[in-house]
């Protein structure tokens, strides 16, 4: 669906719509046979099932593996081929640092280099966010001419590096080998542009600089740049579809692809019980919910499949107090599949489920892979669900007359 | 797909894929309400199907028959409708002459005329490849200044004419009025440009020489040429897929669209068995293998309902010999269906089956037309299957992070 077609045709609604992910949420058969959501104990999805109508969606298309990053965005409306959010990007988004429009940032790992600079762990032992953050600190004293630095931690070794300044470019090559037993890549410009030039000869600047500084230490004294990139061109959601959008997400890249979306991102705690409870709060403040459960996933990229039946069943639960908000409209989906027999993304289609007053329903009575391909929603691009929730919500005029 | 982006996705992987072309395979019910692949005795494909996926591809598009070229391209994953094969170029292909930047082809038909140029006989009788091999050798003494000529048999009355030379157009009118009880047409430009007028009025003049050398014969003197084409420009297969890529076909077409698209042709027998043996041979070289079977076509095209069953039967029993090669993902389908109630190509859409490691197994438990509604797959355009094949070869990297 093209965004002008929703911009023309979108208009207020009183009525709620909650679009919950599970991240990861499809999968393939585990040892009995059946997939971790056919598995799992979900009762209370699978009496939304019986209700509701199901199908199963593909993230970016036929035979392709979606990052987190396109996935969310074809669930949030936007084509994923054509909006694109450079890493560095939605993790600066992710710790709710706002990048503005001059920025360029990069996603930085506090690695060990030896004596002659060889990179011998690219991670250095995974040393503790205190650490880090100390680290980042450190490496603010930096001053560049002309441009303004920000060096955020993140995560264990992970940081933020963002330069802010005019006439710089996003066009410059990463420092970061990928490979153990090498030095840190130098970074130069990937276009002939003036700014790329300067960019890359900026951030050299500020490398050998960390550096020095680093150079006492024992871990983490060498640093590593990648997925350099600037704050996505996004369309608001909010302006899309007339609505107050609010993300409800516990991992850092979730809230911030919402927030570059232009979603508010409402507090929220660790725990599924806690991210209600903050909706329940907010209930009245927003007219769109995306709620992002992430155990679905990790446990699939761990392998575990017993842990992601667990993470399916555990999400369950808590369908009734979702439930007891009363939504107009409540979608259940994720944004790709993580199948725990491949320990990581699949290409594969995500089944999808819809309830509503609106909504016409199939034969089904169990949420599920197999259900799913005989559901009413049939088979579409990730992207089309969304008009599919809001025309549920009535918040998508008649086209034509 | 864009195959842009596949360029960027695709990735060199060890994982084999095979991609098994029953020509025409989709179909339409028989006497006994079965359709010819729901007929056949197909315990092989049955057995593929318990464990893979089946669906449905849609080669050119909703009510479109596609014709072999078309087919084949949508199978390799090419946009039909974007990538156009002139027939003529295929069948140059096709006999492994290798169109060069400046030819223009058409396929040729020996026919018979009466004394009053009038064809008779569109086909000569379908003289003997012998027969017109001579011809051909005769013809080729025609001299056109300026550019060069090669006339080339094909099979019975079929041949192969090229035009080699600067400054020729293939927009250039069919002397082949495709009826009898009319003399040949005449070739004239199709556009204004000064190349068209150039290459129609040399086209006269061959052909005006060609009547003159075969005026004396009783069989095969009469001259149509049709399908005027030049060499399609395809992006190169194996460098879009990083693969190295082998087509096994019999027919003279298949081989042409291979190899156009940029595959290696391997040598092949006349039968299933030969072809199979061959690619036994070659299965070390390499990684993707295209393996055309014709009969199910013909005997459709035949309008020969139990001809095609057994064709589909035939393939079946080779089945085994396929998965003792080991490939890692194999496809079945056809380039279009040819259902023998009608005799010819038509624009249904055709059964698809899919198995490997990480395929998502839906509940068929038989290969056929009606199984294939509730597969997993879907209903699709055919040019997304490589995609969903070369993913489950570990050939497609994530996109985005």
């Amino acid at each position: 669906m093209k965004i002008e077609l929703i911009e023309r045709l979108s208009q207020q609604s009183s009525h709620k719509t909650l679009l919950c992910v599970l991240d990861g949420l499809g999968g393939l058969p585990g040892p009995d046979g059946l997939t971790a959501l056919e598995s799992a104990s979900t009762p209370n999805l699978d009496k939304l099932a019986a209700k509701g109508s199901q199908g199963r969606t593909l993230p970016v298309g036929y035979g392709i593996t979606p990052g987190s990053g396109p996935g969310h965005l074809a669930l949030f409306g936007y084509d994923p081929l054509e909006y694109v959010i450079g890493r560095g990007a939605l993790e600066a988004t992710g710790i709710d640092f706002i990048l503005g429009p001059d920025d360029v940032v990069a996603r930085g790992n506090f690695c060990d280099v030896n004596g002659n600079g060889i990179i011998t762990d690219r991670r250095a032992g995974r040393q503790s966010t205190e650490i880090t953050a100390g680290s980042c600190e450190l490496l603010s004293q930096i001053k560049l001419s002309g441009i303004d630095t920000f060096v955020l931690p993140v995560r264990e070794q992970r940081f933020v590096l963002v330069l802010r300044g005019p006439n710089l470019s996003e066009s410059v090559s990463e420092t970061d080998p990928q490979i153990e037993g090498v030095p840190p890549s130098v970074c130069g410009p990937l276009t002939g542009s003036v700014e790329a030039e300067r960019t890359a000869s900026l951030i050299r600047r500020w490398v050998n600089a960390a550096h020095d500084l680093l150079k006492d230490r024992e871990q983490g004294n060498g640093i590593l740049l990648r997925g350099w990139s600037s704050r996505p061109n996004l369309p608001s959601f909010p302006e899309i579809w007339k609505t107050r959008a609010a993300a409800c997400a516990v991992y850092p890249m979730y809230r911030g692809v919402a927030s570059l979306a232009g979603m508010d991102v409402i507090n929220a705690g660790a725990s599924l019980s806690e991210q209600i409870h903050e909706m329940t709060g907010q209930w009245n403040n927003f007219d769109f919910f995306f709620l992002h459960y992430k155990y679905a996933d990790s446990a699939g990229e761990d392998g575990d499949f017993d842990a992601k039946v667990q993470a399916i069943a555990e999400f369950d639960i808590h369908v009734p107090d979702l439930l007891r908000l009363n939504p107009e409209v409540i979608v259940v989906t994720g944004d790709h599949s993580t199948p725990a027999v491949m320990s990581g993304h699949s290409w594969h289609s995500v089944p999808t489920l819809i309830a509503g007053r609106h909504v016409r329903p199939d034969a089904q009575i169990s949420f599920g892979e197999r259900a799913a391909i005989s559901g009413e929603l049939g088979q579409f691009p990730a992207n089309e669900l969304l008009p599919i929730a809001f025309a549920h919500a009535d918040k998508l005029a008649k086209f034509g007359a």
